[in-house]
């Protein structure tokens, strides 16, 4: 608190401290990648989660790896804190600063270093894009499978740090199925890097142990990621049916009789409604459900599949089959459902869950996050990723109603501890970040998440790297001290 | 050294030590899971790598998990080194016994405990082979997916701990592609639950860090395993081709093409030598390299692939393609490659080795392995997933010549190295255990073993779970300090 305190009104000795820091900086990295103005510090206040605000320290925008390792080493040396950075669209508040901070943000390393198709994979650096690694081999047949809704600004760095998903992940697997190596930066200014092309790496699986640890495990500055052939042809279909019982029933026996389509998304009747308002994609609207089920391959493959799918929709029910019937209209298909957050935010303040729950589970814990969300006199939409079991209820609020505010809060905590209880998890694709961290104590025990703070103090002893992130902020002093009497990790503050 | 001889020669303290440490475990589990005869230990001094025998202190054969529990946190507290064992299959020394060690065994952990289709999965003791998982879902036209050689044996504990592979691993992945959760029993007898059936967990991915970690931070006792949809039909089919280099080509440019059949198996001369005469498999034999293509799905999508493939082997020269008539024709295509490793035991004595490389070093990497061979003199076989890029040269000699054991495993060095350099690695499958913890040094800087060995210590602070494994004997004590000036790891002995 004092530390708040001390930031509002900065007296002073922080004054002159953060002076002597900026001007340390200076020295490390050009002029031209390091922000200290407050207007140019602005835009990296927060992220995509937006529910907190609060100014770095100083930016710095490196060029190079080199640069990096020059700013960490000396953040560890002095104990200042460092956040990440990608593109900032963490729906978590993964990237917000949360102390007086140093933002390493990585948006200038945005080269397409190798492109090595005998090998399919791409060696990036970690600010490129997502969608501009599909871009530059899409000429010769391949792509980058993960595809988050906010692909065409998300950076590739971003999307390991939360090992991001997307609606094509069902097939493809999520970022840890398409990572084959990274450069990484640890905490003391070394550089390491970990994996590569070969197939799996001797000792510990230390890529795996990366991608998705929010940035708290060193900085990663370039990736090796997996590039995919592309199908000969795919095919988005609608099923509309006449609940969401019926709807999430149907995914469940889908994926229970063995087949993999390369998506299928789900949308409840308030979805949509406000997807079909914004997108005009021809969604029909007699339906209190409805699922984009993609399939891909061959014309004969294709209606196989979509065969057996069908005949399993049929026993749930189901009212409107729709085929796209052309390259536009598919991608229509695929604009309404992608635009789904940004058509809510047109129409209410929102809240997006990110639970995961096992596919058998999907028709009870729809069920369940209506009654809770009506409980609280809310109101929800649901669009999610059904195949993985990865929901989104959207809850729908005025911001500007401080009890509304508060309600959906205590909302959308009761609908995470019902993914848990119904034996998933907190998150599937958005990370922890801040807005999950207290909530981690209902899906881990205190011994659970002593070891994995162990584990994070093997890779930043001084907790410098993305403190205030992931694990609860209280009982991080002292709480999980091993047998042998060490503490693993201390706090920033 | 020291230890060495007292275990040569036991001193009273010692004989009174080990007497005292039995009497201790009858406290602990049942009469009937405690092995102390020397002559029911001696199957328990080794495994499938057979290069180095040591008997071990006590075998535990426990029956659950909270017995695991109590003999792990015993011998942590009491500094006893405790080697995890499946079914004792490891080919690079993981589960035999290097220090006067409790031998704690999985085998009577064998019940399929769940099976649960509609969310594709199946939860299992450690104990269970690989091959029972596959026929317990076969009915219902399901399997599970990684297939080692030795899958009639081997555990999927012991899979888990290396991180296994086989032959059908190329487009399903290796274990931990298919492995959801497990739940471990830790080095202070704390038992947690890592994964489940949902989609990813929040915080680190500390199940893929589990998995391939050679039982060194802690012992799996159930796995959550992921269960897939037996395709319409499955054919193999046979490549032949006039050079090894034009084989290993064809896979390159298959897999460049982005083209993923099942398996790619490939097998050089001698390899089919071997194997033909072992299984009579009618292999052609007037071809310099083969290469064993399985395509899966329906006639259509089979053919349409096939179509593909062969358009390809044909740029390269192939002599002979003949595809498999019929399920007998299929099972022997399979049975004379896996057979492989034992066919080539009856003919002489060899190590095998695990390097894995990039796919367009395939063709460089297969030439460079002859030379050095036969630089030492030697003979070699290559037989291994080609599509993966594992290799698996198998250096024939007389283990009964000196001199000879000792040129094969010179030349097997130096093939790794190869390997390394060509920026592949170490193991694609069998795991460092003993056979490659001194090479490490070749894949990894001194920084990076440091770092998996802070990693290492984060699960296991007194070094007791298989310590002899893995990591570089000399310069595990203070080599590895971190900046804070504290040590990660100690040496068991």
């Amino acid at each position: 608190m004092s530390e708040l305190i001390a930031f509002l009104e900065p007296d002073r000795s922080v004054i002159a401290r953060r002076a002597a820091i900026i001007a340390d900086l200076a020295d490390l990295v050009p002029a031209s990648s390091l922000i200290t103005d407050a207007r140019e510090l602005v835009p990296f206040d927060t992220d995509a989660f937006v529910s907190y605000r609060r100014m770095p320290l100083a930016v710095v925008l490196p060029e190079t790896t080199t640069e990096v390792a020059a700013v960490l080493k000396y953040c560890n040396r002095n104990g200042i804190p460092v956040v990440p950075r990608g593109a900032g669209t963490s729906l978590s508040g993964g990237a917000i600063p949360q102390e007086d901070a140093i933002v390493i943000g990585v948006s200038k390393m945005n080269r397409i270093l190798e492109v090595d198709l005998p090998n399919r994979c791409a060696r990036v650096q970690a600010g490129v894009t997502n969608i501009s690694i599909s871009q530059t081999v899409e000429a010769d047949g391949f792509f980058y499978a993960p595809d988050p809704s906010s692909q065409l600004a998300c950076t590739i760095g971003g999307n390991i740090g939360m090992n991001s998903g997307g609606a094509h992940c069902l097939k493809y697997g999520v970022t840890t199925n398409n990572l084959l190596g990274v450069k990484m930066v640890m905490f003391d200014g070394s550089i390491v890097e970990i994996g590569g092309k070969a197939l799996d790496a001797p000792g510990y699986d230390l890529l795996g142990l990366v991608c998705g640890s929010e940035g708290q495990l060193g900085i990663v500055t370039e990736a090796t990621v997996r590039l995919i052939a592309r199908p000969e042809g795919a095919r988005p279909v609608l099923f509309g049916f006449p609940s969401s019982v019926a709807a999430g029933a149907c995914v469940t026996d889908i994926i229970g009789a063995g087949i993999i389509p390369v998506a299928i998304e789900f949308m409840d009747k308030p979805a949509i409604e406000i997807c079909e308002a914004f997108a005009q994609a021809g969604y029909p609207m007699d339906v209190e459900a409805l699922l984009i089920v993609e399939v891909e391959g061959s014309d004969a493959e294709m209606d196989a599949m979509l065969g057996r799918i069908i005949e399993i929709a049929r026993t749930h029910g189901v009212k409107t089959i729709r085929e796209s019937q052309s390259a536009t209209e598919a991608a229509l298909i695929w604009k309404g459902r992608k635009s789904a957050f940004g058509a809510t935010g047109r129409i209410a303040d929102y809240i997006c869950m990110d639970g995961t729950v096992p596919l058998g589970q999907l028709s009870h814990v729809l069920e369940k996050t209506s009654e809770i969300v009506a409980r609280y006199g809310l109101r929800v939409a649901n669009v999610f990723h059904a195949g993985d079991g990865n929901m989104h209820p959207l809850i729908l609020f005025d911001a500007n109603d401080p009890d509304e505010s508060r309600k959906a809060e205590m909302a959308g905590n009761d609908i995470l501890k019902l993914c848990v209880d119904a034996g998933g998890c907190l998150t599937g694709e958005h990370g922890v970040g801040i807005e999950k961290r207290d909530l981690m104590r209902h899906q881990y025990t205190d011994a659970d998440l002593a070891q994995q703070m162990r584990v994070r103090a093997a890779f930043d002893p001084k907790w410098i790297l993305n403190p205030s992130k992931v694990f609860p902020l209280d009982g991080r002093n002292g709480a999980y001290a091993d047998e042998t009497g060490e503490t693993a990790g201390k706090t920033a503050a």
